[in-house]
């Protein structure tokens, strides 16, 4: 056996975080990776298990002492916003500096400016990178984030769900009433800021939904993504997020009206096309449904189909840190270097 | 002061299962019962100290051992279903003792006997009973139950989605599109019967649908008490029922489509008027979302409204043991036998 | 039935962290207590149900503003420490102006000022005030606590260890060797500040020992105890509490050596004697084991015995917030007004 | 780069138990090894997708199927004892058809036959074998395990604890009085067996011992391994497991009598000598304090030391299914084949 040469130099920016972590934790497992620098912007002289109960014994740096002509890619998992540290921010500093970027984090994800003026309430500092970036829906835009430079890697929620209407957005058949989506995450995908709901005693014991009816911020980028998809504007979506007591994972629940239309066997048979030669995406067979569990501590998606009284009810489930985020950075990352799109990826 | 006599004799047929224990725990406190016995088929030599942790030193018996004319009332929380020992023969056996009976399985609770045979794929051996017995919902059948003498309590999801959408389909505002119902149960809803999904190690860190788009036996339920509410057809209801890692509590979260019609202040404060003195059900502030911990440990219902695109969202919990089984049950008996509501029901 | 008189006025000051609010609950369903105050230090103008997810509609206070001349008696659930709003001071405040207090909190538990200093690392604004509280160990201290007008009421690790080994101490067969204190609490335990390790993520899927081999400040209030029961000297105790992903609840598992002295059947005779009369005090059947769930959501205490090579280990279970906290400040409360013991604490 | 061939054929007979399920996933992802084979006794004609929340597709068989004369290693993950389709029975028919064996159960760890028959409460039908078997500590018997043909995988309470004392062991420092080892598993180490206790309401929101004080089966495997380090006797061990409401995970919190001996600075100097090299054994600094999350999805083994009053305390971590099962027999295959010893074992 010849041992694969680690020959791909990345960094980190962000390390401390629920995702940054995740996404340390695979890359230092790629074979062909060599995590250099893994940056803090709150403890840069501290050392990853001094913040995390891990054996890990990896030292952080400041942001600014990253050599940036010394590394291939920088993976950005700052939290959004304006201002020095946060994701806007940092991702231009990286960006006009000629470094590849994939970026974790909600700043440019949304094509239109006004967009996210609109759900992010902040202004864009950088509104001229936003074209600049390819989203990075790794079964939606292979070849697109093959050739990019910078990839916006998108939410945990939109790429459960447009993973789940994908067929049918393509083929045209999401063109009825309101599209209803019920979803659970787990209690990462609320980051590790302190706040009481995220507090073991208040979450545990308890199911919570949180923002219903009103539009939370995932809500246009899941539109803009299957306006993408189908080429045409999208009835209305209802969204209403969940917080379940575990630690990782989203399961969606989508219920999609289809009173007229193609048959139970012709969903099926398109959803298996389309995914038949996915590596990360899986349609369960007849009978079975999709759960958190089909999917957690890996890169999969599990998606399930159910007839119900007058449309379909579309189950779907990732690892919201793994394919909702650390897992799709890293299947990003093989895509731009001609990786094998499952390397360092366990299955 | 002077201390509350117990007076009603009570006996619990089936006290070792998760509704059967929190009833009797229940009971046990309450001023005004005596709990003379408490049968068990399958242990009834047995303590109950020995079937679960608890420092609870009762002694179960056999069903067949309660001298049934010494028992004010019957509580039954029984499998339901033919055969000896289920609920259907032992209800039917102590209706037609003259015993009163409140029956917290599913044997009495549809009127229409095809409606029994097709979702619950049994015959029922008693079908001239069904017409006998009240449906325990005590907020919608107050006076009827007061009067009663054989009651079936309500199922855990009827419940919780009736309470949710009653305003609703009492004031003629059920008539729109699909009402899409996701809910959310904890596990004792599904029982002490040993079967794999039940495993601690199967259902944490999970959460999973069942029988997503297929119909459960809880929609005739609902589907009965909306008509029953609303005096007409009520249009079609998609429910799909999760289980979360949770021990108990019940959520729904309800999609009511409603593009013409009431205002949201008009529907909030319709929803005030009706629940205004029920001490058991709360609308929740404006801003305020319902979530388990809410009503946990409680025999209450909380509720909140939520205005979206082209409609309403609708939160409502309960703790599926207590209104959603054993609090009901007792809020039941209260009315029976003339006690304030809320007696032996802590706040 | 006559309905029982509400007379004893009480106030709650600090109502609103895990103790507070338990308190509050076992008040409000209390049949002969009307709690009138309830006080926050930092959202005086709050209600409840704006601070927790509950339905119950209780307006906040601020400790200024009650009435003192209007209560029988002053629940205390506040930070320990010198300084305005903290145990110390307003258990001194109150005391001074004649007001019946029980305080939950830890700054009238030790007699010795000197240990005070030294495991709270803080003066003692308030040390001639010490003397004058009893400790409030139910259980050992029952008449004194009949005619107390102060009751310092004990931490939850003494409450359920000191319980555990009181028959050993009161033997005198608590000599030989390390006593050896393994102890499990749930996350209410560490109270509702906000702290990465409280975290949902972090702690969930977790069990992590604090302190270990440290002396916790609860080591001196157990040595105290154990020597005040014993009439003499104990040897050294090692203490080793855990965090474990529960709600609510403490086990100890606790070694004892004993090489010489009595049997396992006369230790078993001799707890079994000693308790036999507690309504909170439970000895396990030989071959049970005392589990958090025998004592969750209950004020009772669990003990199970058994055996091994040279010794003996004892384990013992209670409900941290209920006889941990505010189920034993209840207790109390009904012996300092001749009520009967268990009056309001649901079996 | 060029890919590692994957030449080394394996079969894992017992498939669908957590351990078995965990090695599939292992050996999937080794950059060297074929699974040609997975069985299941009861279920060999079901896919594992059948039968666990998967997107594995992988097609089980029957035991008897496995053409033994393909494979370079079985792994067993069955039920312990005698009988068809149990460890005993199908390791010895595996040895004595001259193929490599890893066995994950219990049946060849003790060496004594007397010890096998009393703890296990079962005859031994292959006594012959036992002395064949290397017990497959990895630290402790490296050398003689890659020269092995047979191993004994260690049992996960066993794994832990004898990693957690090794250095005092080695050192001689284990001869004082009672060693009292408290430790916590996660419910996977119950199995996926139908039981009472393993369901999750029971397991959820509770901690509870079991066997206190009874010498469970591991205790003669950890005195059998103290010894073999220590080449003396040792005094006697206190061992209480206990089942926490995690999924994976053990945590021993063990309590050594050191009155006189080394000083504590020694003993962490001789912790890090013996444990500098180790891959997957890992001292933390003084400070911190081992937890479950430590080590959680991963094969290392973490272990914190605390000086008390009279002696030490020790903490160790691992995961249960991994160090203490699965993983350490993918690291004893990487030792009996001459390949990096943490090659398919994520960091």
């Amino acid at each position: 056996m010849i041992q694969s040469s680690k020959d791909i130099d990345v960094a980190v920016f962000g390390a401390t975080g629920y995702s940054g972590f995740e996404l340390v934790k695979l890359l230092l497992n790629h074979p062909r990776v060599r995590l250099g620098h893994a940056t803090s912007g709150s403890n840069p002289d501290a050392n990853l298990n001094q913040l995390h109960p891990t054996t890990l014994d990896l030292p952080l740096c400041s942001p600014q002492s990253v050599p940036l002509n010394e590394i291939d890619l920088a993976f950005l998992c700052l939290p959004h916003g304006a201002g020095p540290g946060r994701g806007q921010e940092e991702a231009a500093r990286l960006a006009r500096a000629g470094v590849r970027v994939i970026d974790l984090g909600g700043d440019y994800r949304l094509r239109e400016i006004d967009h996210y003026r609109r759900w992010y309430q902040t202004e864009h500092a950088h509104a001229d990178l936003l074209g600049s970036f390819v989203y990075g829906l790794s079964e939606f835009h292979r070849t697109r984030i093959a050739d990019a430079t910078r990839v916006a890697n998108p939410g945990c929620y939109p790429t459960c769900t447009a993973l789940a209407l994908y067929p049918l957005a393509e083929a045209g058949w999401l063109t009825e009433g309101s599209i209803v989506i019920n979803a659970v995450s787990g209690l990462s995908g609320a980051g590790r800021g302190l706040k009481i709901p995220s507090l073991f005693v208040e979450a545990n014991e308890n199911v919570t939904p949180y923002h219903p009816g009103q539009v939370h911020r995932h809500v246009p980028e899941i539109m803009q993504t299957l306006r993408d998809m189908s080429g045409a504007e999208i009835p209305s979506v209802v969204f209403v997020p969940h917080l379940a007591p575990v630690n990782r994972g989203i399961l969606a629940t989508i219920h999609v009206p289809l009173s007229q239309g193609p048959s139970m066997s012709e969903i099926r048979e398109h959803y298996a096309a389309r995914y038949e030669k996915e590596p990360f995406v899986h349609l369960l067979a007849e009978g079975a449904t999709a759960s958190l569990k089909h999917t957690c501590g890996t890169n999969h998606t599990a998606i399930s189909l159910h007839p119900c009284e007058g449309g379909l009810v579309v189950v779907a489930s990732i690892d919201n840190l793994l394919k909702g985020a650390a897992g799709q950075a890293v299947q990003n990352m093989n895509l731009m270097f001609g990786l094998p799109e499952t390397e360092g990826l366990p299955c």
